[in-house]
């Protein structure tokens, strides 16, 4: 699988995953990730599984009034079925605040050859 | 390569990182990295390059006065020449606190066969 395939699928699913947020549809966003996948979250223990990380999404995005995320790639790299990418995010809560923050995915393709985050760990950029 | 001599390979890699850590020796610490790491540390733009990660590496050891880190793989999966690690540091402050960081981390074997650090990411576990 080339590699500018893949970007094509990370790119597809980051726009789902800000549409996922924007519509407020946990489940679907949890969808998006692998059945056994891992969230970091700052400040957090270690969330596992999609059941757990769509009530992460919901509780979280809910205290802090997330409203969207535009996620942007930064760096891709692929071996095989797995691609590492890391990113930064804007964020736009409901205050009107927009903080930014970086990330690395690692991505999995799956037997139905979806690509979905399987790990998930962000922090802050300074600064805002 | 099976998983076993990885997971060895990492654990090495993790008591390396720790022993040079302890010796200060920041030249030792960025060796353990691929020359195009990348170490996205909280609070901080994302550190590019085995020289820069040295840099800083330096600076926020000393800043923070770190004495000492004991790393603890949790997770490790390996694609190939990849390795994605999630595991949780312990960290030593010549304050005498002991904070606690969880962490993601790729592991890339490079062409002498040895396995290097290429992409290094934490965030804080909570209540500490």
């Amino acid at each position: 699988m080339d590699v500018g395939s893949v970007q094509q699928a990370v790119q597809d699913g980051n726009r789902r995953f800000g549409a996922a947020l924007a519509r407020k549809s946990y489940a679907e966003l949890a969808a998006l990730y692998t059945e056994g996948a891992k969230v970091l979250p700052p400040d957090a223990q270690i969330v596992s599984g999609r059941k757990a990380i769509e009530a992460y999404w919901e509780k979280a995005a809910t205290s802090i009034g997330l409203v969207a995320a535009t996620l942007t790639t930064m760096d891709l790299e692929v071996a095989g079925d797995t691609a590492c990418e890391v990113g930064e995010a804007e964020l736009k809560l409901s205050s009107g605040r927009t903080p930014r923050v970086k990330y690395v995915v690692i991505w999995r393709r799956g037997d139905d050859g979806n690509w979905r985050l399987h790990r998930d760990i962000w922090n802050s950029l300074p600064g805002k």
